[in-house]
C-alpha cells in the first residue's frame, strides 16, 4: 500500500523562487493524519481499482486541504499548527497569502496527473468541492456576528466546511477505481456523515474531553462563545431559567474557568450534551448504512471500523 | 462581436453567502479594458473560430486576472483601484483573502465551460500560466530586497508577471478556434513581446509621462527606488561619477521632487531612457514578426495596430 507521508514528502518544492515554494514545503511537512489522502486511496481500492492511479488525485486533495489551513491560519491569526509556527508567523502575511495561492494552483497542477478519461469529471468534482469549502468558511465567519443561527444552519455549515472534502476524496478515488454511480454516491454520502459525526464529536471533545488526550485546552469554544452544536442545542432546549443563565454567561467575555464549568453544567442540564451524542450516533449509523451499497472487503471493513471508532474517539 | 463588459456583467454573483460573493461582484464591476478577455476572443476569431466557443475561457482569464489584482492589492496595501476603494478597504483583509481564493476557484469553474475536447489542453495551459504569474509576483517581491538584480532578471520577472497571461489568452483563444500548433506558438510569442513592450513602456511613462494623460503621479517608481528597466539600465551604463550620483539619490528615501528630477536627468544622461525606448521598439518588432506566421485578416491587422500603437501610447 502507498505510504501517504512518503508520497507527500516526494513532491518536489526545490524549484525557484524559493520565497514562493519553501513555505509550501514547510506547510506540507508537518505531518498530520493525511486522512483525506487516505480516503481517496481507500475509495479506489474498495471498488477494486489500482491505488497508484488515484495517487495524483489524493495528492491534489491533500495539497488543497493544506492550502485551506494555511489561509485559515492567517485569517484566524493562529500562531501554531501541529506544534510549529504557522507560515505567516515564520515568514509574514504576504508570503502566506501568495504561497497559499500557489498551493491552490499546485493542487490543480497535481490534478493534471489523473487518468485522462476521468479528468473532466474529477476536475468538476474538485472545483465544486473547493467552492463549497469557501462557502462553509464564509458561513462560519458570518455566524460569529449572527444571533439567529439555527442548528440546521450549523449542520449545513459543517457539511460545507468539513464533510464535502472527505466525501469528494472518497468519490474521486472511487471514480478512478471504476465505481458505478451508485457506489460513488454511497461513498460520497458515507463521507458526508463521517464528517458530520467527526465535527460534532470535535465540539463535544472541546468541551467534555480530557486536555491531555485531546491535545488542547478544554473549553476554548465556550470561552469565545463559539456557536457549536452544544450551544445551539442548549439554547433550543433550555427552559426560561436555564436560558437566562446561559445568556448571562455569554455576556461575560473575559475567559474564566468558572464560566467554562457553569456552561458545561448547562449543556448537561439542558441535555445538549445528550443531543450531540445522539447526533453523532445518528450520523455514524447513516454512514454505516451507506456502506451496505458497497462491496464487502477489507477496505469497506476499514471504513466501517473508522465510523465506529469515531464515536468513541477521545482525541 | 461579443461585448466583453456585458459578458462580465452577466456573471451571476447573487448566490449565498453574499459575504463571499458580493466582494467578487464588486471587484469585477470596476471595468478596465478587459484586455486579456479581448485577446482570447481575438485569438479565436483570427484563426477562423467562433468567438462564442471561446467565451468561457475569456471569462476564466478575466476573473483570474482580477483575482491577482485583488490579492496583490492586499499585499501592496493599495487602497484604491480604478478610482474605487479596494476590497480589503471596503470590507477587510480576511474578506479579500477568502473572496480572492474563491475568485481563483471561480476562474477554474468557468474553465469547465470550454469545448470538451480542448478541456485538458486549456486546463494545463491555464494552470501553467497561473503558476508563472505567482512566480513573477514572488520575484518582484524578492527584487525589492536584492541589490544584484540584472536587466535579464527583470525581463524574466515581467515576462512571468505580465506577459504570459496575454500570451496564454491569445493561445487559448486560438486553440478553441482550431489553430495549428505553429499558429498557437506565433500568437503566444506575439503576446509575450506585446507584454514586454507594454511593461517597459509603463516604466517609461511612470518617469517621463504626463501625469494628466497617464492618470497617476509621475516619478512614483523613482521615489520608492523601484528596480525598473530604467534604473537597472542606468546602473549598467553609468560612468563612475553618474553611478555615484545615482547611488546617492537612492540612499535618500524621503520622497522629493528634487530626487525625481535629478534621477530623470541621470536616466537621460546614461542613455537609460534611450535603451528603454530601444527595447520597446525591439519587442514591438518581434511581436510584428510573429504575426507573419498567421492569416492576414481584420483580426491580425488589429493585433498589428495594437503593437504599433503601444510604442506611441501615453496612458
Amino acid at each position: 500500500m502507498i505510504d501517504v507521508n512518503v508520497a507527500i514528502a516526494g513532491l518536489d518544492w526545490s524549484k525557484e523562487p524559493q520565497g514562493l515554494y519553501a513555505p509550501i514545503a514547510y506547510a506540507l511537512s508537518s505531518g498530520g493524519k493525511r486522512l483525506r489522502m487516505q480516503l481517496v486511496l481507500a475509495g479506489c481500492r474498495l471498488v477494486g481499482g489500482n491505488e497508484q492511479d488515484a495517487l495524483p488525485f489524493a495528492e491534489a486533495i491533500e495539497v488543497f486541504h493544506n492550502f485551506t489551513l494555511l489561509h485559515d491560519d492567517v485569517m484566524d491569526r493562529a500562531d501554531v499548527r501541529r506544534g510549529k509556527p504557522t507560515v505567516h508567523v515564520k515568514w509574514n502575511d504576504n508570503t502566506a497569502i501568495l504561497s497559499g495561492d500557489q498551493m491552490l494552483i499546485e493542487a490543480y497542477h497535481l490534478l493534471e496527473g489523473v487518468p485522462e478519461q476521468y479528468l473532466p469529471q474529477l476536475f468538476r468534482l474538485f472545483t465544486k468541492t473547493a467552492t463549497e469549502i469557501c462557502e462553509g468558511q464564509q458561513y462560519d465567519v458570518d455566524f460569529e456576528q449572527r444571533d439567529d443561527v439555527q442548528i440546521s444552519d450549523y449542520i449545513e455549515m459543517i457539511r460545507l466546511k468539513t464533510s464535502v472534502l472527505l466525501a469528494a476524496a472518497l468519490q474521486g478515488g472511487a471514480i478512478i477505481g471504476g465505481a458505478t454511480e451508485a457506489q460513488q454516491e454511497a461513498l460520497y454520502n458515507y463521507g458526508i456523515h463521517l464528517g458530520m459525526a467527526f465535527q460534532i464529536q470535535d465540539d463535544l471533545l472541546d468541551c467534555f474531553g480530557d486536555s491531555d488526550t485531546f491535545g488542547k485546552a478544554i473549553g476554548g469554544d465556550i470561552s469565545c462563545n463559539k456557536k457549536t452544536y452544544l450551544l445551539l442545542s442548549a439554547r433550543d432546549n433550555a427552559d426560561m431559567k436555564q436560558r437566562a443563565a446561559l445568556e448571562r454567561w455569554l455576556m461575560q467575555t473575559a475567559p474564566s474557568q468558572e464560566k467554562i464549568d457553569a456552561v458545561k453544567q448547562l449543556y448537561i442540564a439542558t441535555q445538549a450534551r445528550e443531543a450531540a451524542e445522539q447526533a453523532i450516533l445518528q450520523h455514524t449509523g447513516e454512514a454505516l448504512d451507506c456502506l451496505k451499497a458497497l462491496p464487502r472487503n477489507d477496505e469497506s471493513a476499514r471504513l466501517e471500523q473508522m465510523a465506529l471508532s469515531l464515536a468513541k474517539r477521545n482525541n
